[in-house]
């Protein structure tokens, strides 16, 4: 099984983001949870909370055995009749309590299955950015790491995963795209085994060093209540799309995961009412979300 | 075509319904704002903010012509083939300020369109109740006038309408339910349009009269932040429940209804972190909640 191999990388990647946040927020207390899958497997959560720097963060483990594959995956994967697979997979959030810091989300997992006795596999994952303010030097600084990353492995990647991050984390209801993007990949399966392991590592060391360089650069700006009151207004657009079409969500809820570990994702507070007319930082914010998807 | 008698009738529930929610806090401020469906009709949106007693009200009236019944209406309706469809309905959510006060909910639809030359209409809707510190005697005040609407039409119909809306009302993520319940039915054509539609429209009555009645004897209990805080990480629920499964959300927002019209009824402000220890109003909170279902 490939997948034990690949449940110990994981749980490396959850403790150096865990101390990787801690850098950022000197503050921060963490809550450890362990759970229990009901067919096998289970998670470790780590839900954390600063006083001075972040709001709250998740860097959350798993790694379930499941008797039936969800909808929201079979979806996708045009596997059918599987009756036994595995799926493991770190997840990280972070919300920021600075409107000037980005909100920040990345996800690597792995998918192992026996199908007609053939053994099926594959990598998926990517990270992206959600900011409230944000100007065009730090998106072509976030887009150029992804890049950098990409073209390690293969010319023409980024072009194509940084396309799927854009498709992915849009939101048609409000016809917004979520944030300026980054990459996201899925299924993959090819060269080889050996490759995608280590893309797949890379792009968490590589989301862990773009956002801490970026995080830093805007974690001591000054901000108003107004510039406050716009990050919680924003953060609505997060917990719509999380909860209305994020398939890491649905397929964790509809595969009988813990809720309080998926949920984790939710920011802590939010609003859903406009306390100050916005539409100057809005028309800003979509000037730039646009120019990054360009 | 009923739904043009049906839409003014609904159009005088929702003024009604106005001006009963500005009874309950006399400092309510609404906004109205109408919109334009792509395919024909549209609707007025009326959001309501008060300084006192209600943190967010809205009241919203639509009717739409479809050309395409989206995937969360032909899943249940087991309509087929279906070209041009009217749809009018109105809805109403209130989260009130004190914490001790409930958050309600009511919706009447109608449905109507030709299939195979045929006339096809029903009537839908219901009402409920989401609570965060209810007694006994509330929930009975509540059930019993959702029983007392339904006797007056035929028995066992309460049974049946309140058993649906326990169904339908029900987080299976959190295993808990959403609220004590109230009324819930869908597709309701029998015994005759005119019987239906007075149904719907006592319903919405019904609604108005119980929730004042409740909302008037606990509108000035006093409250302490712990309570508040307990309010504000509850509305979580509501809005996990409104993006994740309510069929009437994502009806309208697949159907390319006005998002800032459907997401509305979502809290104005919301938490998704405990910031204090609320196990002893958890279990309370959940007692009640079974209570209501036996």
């Amino acid at each position: 099984m490939k997948t034990n191999e690949i449940s110990r990388n994981f749980k490396n990647i959850q403790n150096k983001i865990i101390k990787a946040i801690k850098t950022l927020d000197s503050t921060i207390v963490k809550k450890l949870s362990t759970w229990k899958h009901k067919t096998g497997g289970g998670g470790i959560s780590c839900e954390m909370q600063g006083s001075k720097y972040i709001d709250k963060a998740a860097v959350n483990f798993s790694s379930i055995v499941g008797d039936k594959l969800p909808p929201s995956a079979l979806q996708k994967s045009g596997v059918r009749g599987l009756n036994k697979f595995r799926a493991t997979g770190v997840s990280v959030i972070i919300h920021p309590s600075n409107p000037k810091t980005a909100c920040a989300h990345m996800n690597i997992r792995f998918f192992e299955a026996k199908v007609n006795k053939k053994d099926v596999w594959w990598f998926g994952g990517g990270f992206d950015l959600t900011p409230y303010f944000i100007n065009k030097s730090d998106i072509y600084y976030w887009k150029n790491s992804a890049k950098e990353l990409c073209d390690k492995y293969k010319k023409g990647m980024y072009r194509e995963y940084n396309e799927n991050c854009n498709n992915y984390f849009f939101l048609p209801h409000r016809n917004e795209p979520r944030g300026i993007g980054g990459l996201f990949y899925d299924q993959m399966n090819s060269p080889d085994y050996r490759t995608c392991k280590e893309f797949s590592l890379d792009c968490a060391e590589t989301f862990k060093n773009s956002y801490s360089y970026l995080f830093d650069l805007k974690k001591d700006k000054t901000y108003t209540k107004k510039e406050k009151s716009f990050q919680l207004y924003r953060r609505g657009r997060y917990v719509e799309f999380n909860l209305l079409y994020d398939r890491g969500t649905l397929f964790g809820l509809q595969s009988g995961g813990r809720a309080e570990s998926i949920l984790m994702s939710l920011p802590p507070e939010v609003t859903w009412n406009k306390k100050y007319d916005f539409t100057k930082y809005e028309n800003n914010l979509m000037e730039m979300l646009s120019l990054a998807r360009k």
